[in-house]
């Protein structure tokens, strides 16, 4: 490729969980929330008409970035920045933050997109293997590097690092830190206090999870308005459309139709892995709107994965160091993981299992 | 700024013209199409319900790019990506296509964001001058550089480089060519044919003008596959939304409805620069929706801009090398047009003309 980057040549396009385009299926593998997003959010996009297509939108989102800050108790829309999804304020914290060549600090396993984005930049990521239980070692709390991210609740796992653990750590990493809170809303408690008190520290939410709108794409930041002021310099002026804006304002004013969403998933979570758990399966404790389940037995995870598929229920299956021998559930509707359930109890019976 | 990139440090974020938040403006400051979208796009917007927001978009976004392959004579999807507006492509083209330290031809004056964005990716913009006539002067087509950015019509001028110049240009040029048509459907002709002849070449088109689009964020670009390919590989998975790629597919499907759009444009941009020439305005022969208008009489420029400000008549003036005495102005609506015309010569005719 005559034209493109050295350090591009062995990047590989980063492949998000399949999108089936065909109905009838159950759709457990890319975290989505299965419930509805709040019928404000439709009003709002539904009461946009022909001007707000023709015209350019707000270019800094004020509207939604007050919002945002009002609801999380910081001052105002300059602690907040908007994006095109939480991926590309993701994208733009390496590329405002770290130099190529410089070192991230992230986890194995953990979101692969940091890995990606990094290699996309020309930085390198040192990656500290999570222990026996995925828990943080000491190694990580020991480490430094020009940025961090750490995802809490962690992705594939759903398990949350210990909040007092990581406000020590903050006070004493040297480079700028990226709480990925994705999945909090799933979670029992959050550090969005943490960008008040630590200049260091940047805490990133989604609407695509506990929002219901990963159509829509939008993703927030918290920080300290002297961080905030570089991801505006080199983000797109217009990153965010005239719909998604309007819709992300609509949610976060209906903040508790989110709250009470997500205490059905959590209450739906719980089932699950008590369910997985008397099949054998074992189950870290998830604080996200997944489970991890591994499995020793036979059928092999892999297989699961693609026998479920065959009857159009799609999880998630990583080719990964350490995951090989699990599957990942997104916590669907009760109805949906009772459906889940049944198949994978009948795909589990028809085989003889190791040692039981 | 601690954790900031010394690259950075002195970078002002791009500042897009403004959006008047407030009613009863007359907008001629920022290229939008005075007549709304297709029916068909807002049609297909509201058709979108609670099920397009919960989940992804089509990570690939398929049927809009088959549709824009298909409408520009193109084999199939391969050849075409699709960015959150067409800045984003101008932006992705920086990180995909240039390492830091590499020049980027460009010229002056011309659309500005293309400095920011070399800038941001610590990449050195040759800028060539344009000749007093605002033409490409035989120096640009001898420079070499690992990227040029083309736009064509070019901006704030209007004026759009010949064809065959460039054709011969293209052959010989050694970097990756992208010609801008941001503007090109209120031009003559267009380069869209040269993708499949050259294979340094990318045209890049945006929704946001012609397509009364610019509030959904959508531009699209056209290579060869092994451009497309290394696109791919650095831009968001999802980079656009559910709305956005069902609006563009419903504007792709109604083409003719822009197409009487720009012709109606076309024709009250004749009027204006003719009316702007018999008030003593020097004007370029623009092919693009605005046009740049020289003044060198009393009130300058400048003074123009802002006393029509005050009767909330929006256009745009660069305070820039080569530009501080011209004001460039959208064209809107013949009303619009009509409102604009009256007011500047109630401005120009309180004032003694120089030599007049």
């Amino acid at each position: 490729m005559k034209y493109g980057r050295k350090i591009l040549r062995d990047v590989q396009p980063y492949i998000p969980g399949e999108q089936p385009q065909t109905s009838g299926v159950i759709k457990l593998n890319t975290n989505e929330n299965p419930y509805p997003p709040s019928p404000r959010v439709l009003e709002a996009v539904r009461a946009l008409g022909p001007e707000a297509i023709r015209k350019y939108p707000d270019p800094p989102a004020r509207a939604l970035r007050e919002a945002c800050a009002d609801r999380f108790g910081f001052p105002d829309a300059s602690w907040v920045v908007a994006g095109n999804g939480m991926d590309e304020l993701l994208a733009l914290t390496v590329r405002t933050f770290t130099d190529p060549g410089d070192s991230i600090l992230s986890t194995s396993p953990t979101y692969t997109l940091y890995e990606t984005l990094a290699h996309l930049h020309g930085a390198q990521v040192r990656s500290i293997p999570l222990d026996e239980t995925f828990q943080l070692p000491g190694a990580f709390y020991e480490a430094q590097a020009r940025v961090c991210f750490l995802p809490r609740p962690n992705a594939p796992t759903g398990i949350c690092a210990p909040k007092t653990d990581l406000e020590q750590w903050c006070a004493t990493f040297d480079g700028l830190i990226v709480i990925d809170e994705a999945y909090v809303d799933f979670a029992e408690d959050t550090c969005m206090d943490f960008p008040k008190r630590y200049p260091n520290v940047v805490v990133m939410r989604t609407f695509s999870k506990s929002f219901s709108m990963a159509g829509m794409r939008l993703g927030v930041a918290f920080a300290q308005p002297e961080i905030i002021r570089e991801y505006l310099k080199t983000k797109d002026p217009m990153n965010v459309d005239a719909f998604t804006q309007a819709a992300g304002l609509a949610a976060i004013q209906d903040y508790d139709y989110m709250v009470s969403n997500a205490a059905k998933i959590k209450a739906t979570r719980s089932r699950l892995i008590a369910e997985l758990e008397r099949m054998g399966f074992v189950v870290p404790p998830s604080q996200a709107n997944f489970v991890l389940a591994e499995w020793r037995g036979e059928p092999d995870a892999r297989t699961l994965f693609e026998s479920l598929k065959e009857r159009k229920i799609y999880i998630r299956y990583f080719d990964k160091p350490r995951l090989t021998n699990s599957i990942r559930i997104t916590v669907g509707t009760d109805e949906e993981i009772d459906a889940f359930l049944h198949a994978l109890g009948e795909l589990i019976a028809v085989a003889p299992q190791r040692g039981g």
